[in-house]
């Protein structure tokens, strides 16, 4: 059922325009995926992710959702599309990434990762294979490998070994993919997770194996961990050129508006990330004339609306001076306007992108874009 | 321009179906009005009020909005109107009662209320004329008399002279309502407000003040203030009897579903009240079945609708076990699925209320009402 049709590329970058299809429709790429953490993206209804941001998909992650709500309530609710009632396309990741970010006392060894849990202190492991039965209990159409994304800087032999890990736990995640099924009729994709760091032996080295694995999409891991900008670009440009060109290929984690232009020129097809919502509840504003805080005094007799340009409800209804105000009072309206812009301009940018692919002028769009994108207003 | 025509009256109990025509459009009563207190129904978009809601007219809080934004944004705004992109009928209360229950060391004379802001500590004074022109400013379509709301209990020599002192402040209100005219180019409607605390031949002498004073509507303060449900219907009923029946009576800041089905029979057309709001955000839904602690565990495992016999967008998108992750994980989405099922009861039962007064079966429907909304599920 998972399929990808690569529809256009661009003649001056490595940009694509192609088309995914699921069991719960279709993708339309380059797309970001807003993150659902716990089945829910953060302060928005669900129709409102589809009738004003237009996602196409978005993400949960398995690390929340296995403690909370749990495994038995997802699958007595018919899995995570049950459960929050979002009808099109889901991504589950691995767990792995917050087992590493969050869980206390974690321990790895060849079979997995035992880790304490960050609500209550309880034990639990992870191993490949239940990474992959949690995720059929959880449903995404989209669902990633068990791996282990190293921290940054992270020393060579470090990087090396933790690569290797991932690739001989890739090997588990596919044996068990194929002993298992779908548990609501439908079909599930894994993504495999190329690794290695910073360094581009590893990086083409895992590259490799991760195509050699001939799986409907690659994911590239380990990059938006703190290194620099132009350390993920040349490493997301590298692995781009050995990914196969007829699979969707996504950048986990990425990123900023001109992370993600800079990435779709190198070639990525999907994207996720907290940015959009997480600074929105802090008052940062995305827009195509650059970023606004809106907490900033310069805002507070502005009665303009909260992004002229763009034709999202939140920013026609809401003037900026409002929006400030809200802000200010910690009214929960606040972080409501501000998640649903910035999430309405996140999936327009990658959206204009894709028109821009499609009728051959990205790669100069792009060059200005970055550039506005980076403004502070 | 404000009018109020009384279309029907219940053959069995003192209740009325009206319409209010304001400058910002039609009323029909009995109504509920949602509170706005800072220029925003919490956790509710202004469209979902209006399509999901179907809220008529909602409140600001003169107090919290002299404060924050302050008078200087508003007025160059256009008012609260044109700051919060509500197009429809609001109300501002006088400030007095947040006067008295927020801020410290207030300090009440026959001249106004001196008192400190609770945000920064500030000294400001309300006195009868400044709460007419900061309410001019504000721009809502009704606005309030400057009152003083005496605890509960408050003895009878305390209750008698803070009535009398309400009295002497209205007449000042009407001299400075005349005075002055809209500044955005409607008129609004002043509603003085009866006082009295608990006693009978206070109430009587205040309700015929009140109702001399000649003015387009009337309201009914100082319940809901602690006082036991019966003394409330009692003075209620009692100040329905003197208040004139061819104007709206706003009972300020009642109640619970049971109150206002109650008072609703006693013959009051306008409530208002922060308990579908508030209580919402902690997990306690109302429905025409019963009251919801949604954390409770009952829940986890319960995947029917919120609430199945609402229509609202809230109550037939997500389940009750979905609400109970949500409230449990602390996720925005929480407060405000619950917020907008809550608000949508609360303008749905006023609706049912109307129509059984309209078709004439208002009591009967109303006995059987006011046991079901009381049960907890
Ligand atoms: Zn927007
Ligand atoms: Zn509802």
């Amino acid at each position: 059922m998972f399929t990808f049709q690569l529809q256009h590329t661009d003649p001056k970058s490595a940009a694509r325009a192609g088309r995914i299809e699921t069991a719960h429709g279709e993708i339309q790429t380059p797309i970001f995926m807003p993150v659902g953490t716990l089945g829910t993206v953060k302060g928005v209804h669900q129709r409102e992710l589809e009738s004003d941001i237009r996602a196409q998909i978005i993400l949960g992650n398995t690390y929340h959702l296995y403690l909370r709500p749990g495994l038995e309530i997802l699958e007595n609710a018919g899995g995570l599309h049950g459960f929050n009632g979002w009808k099109r396309p889901m991504l589950t990741d691995s767990g792995g990434y917050q087992v590493y970010s969050l869980s206390a006392q974690r321990k790895i060894d060849e079979e997995g990762v035992t880790f304490r849990s960050h609500i209550d202190g309880s034990s639990h492991t992870f191993t490949p294979e239940r990474a992959i039965d949690i995720q059929r209990i959880i449903g995404a159409d989209i669902i990633m490998a068990f791996d282990e994304c190293p921290p940054y800087p992270c020393d060579y032999e470090y990087a090396k070994n933790s690569m290797e890990l991932t690739h001989r736990w890739l090997d588990r995640c596919v044996k068990r993919m194929a002993e298992t099924g779908g548990k609501y009729g439908y079909e599930q994709t894994l993504f495999p997770i190329v690794q290695g760091s910073t360094y581009p032996d590893l990086r083409r080295k895992s590259a490799e194996t991760i195509a050699a694995a001939g799986q409907p999409g690659n994911a590239i891991g380990g990059l938006s961990v703190g290194e620099p900008a132009e350390a993920m670009y040349e490493t997301t440009d590298q692995v781009c050129h050995i990914l196969p060109k007829d699979k969707p290929r996504y950048l986990m984690g990425v990123g900023t508006p001109e992370n993600i232009l800079e990435c779709i020129a190198l070639g990525v097809d999907m994207f996720d990330c907290v940015l959009p919502t997480r600074n929105a509840r802090h008052g940062m504003l995305y827009t195509s004339e650059g970023i606004i805080n809106i907490k900033n005094a310069k805002w507070k007799d502005d009665f303009s609306p909260v992004d002229a340009s763009n034709p999202c409800y939140a920013s026609q209804q809401y003037s900026k001076a409002y929006l400030r105000h809200l802000m200010h009072t910690k009214e929960l309206l606040g972080p409501q306007i501000a998640s649903l812009h910035n999430l309405s301009f996140y999936l327009w940018l990658v959206g204009e992108a894709r028109q821009h692919i499609i009728d051959g002028d990205f790669a100069s769009w792009k060059e200005e874009m970055v550039k506005r994108v980076q403004r502070r207003l």
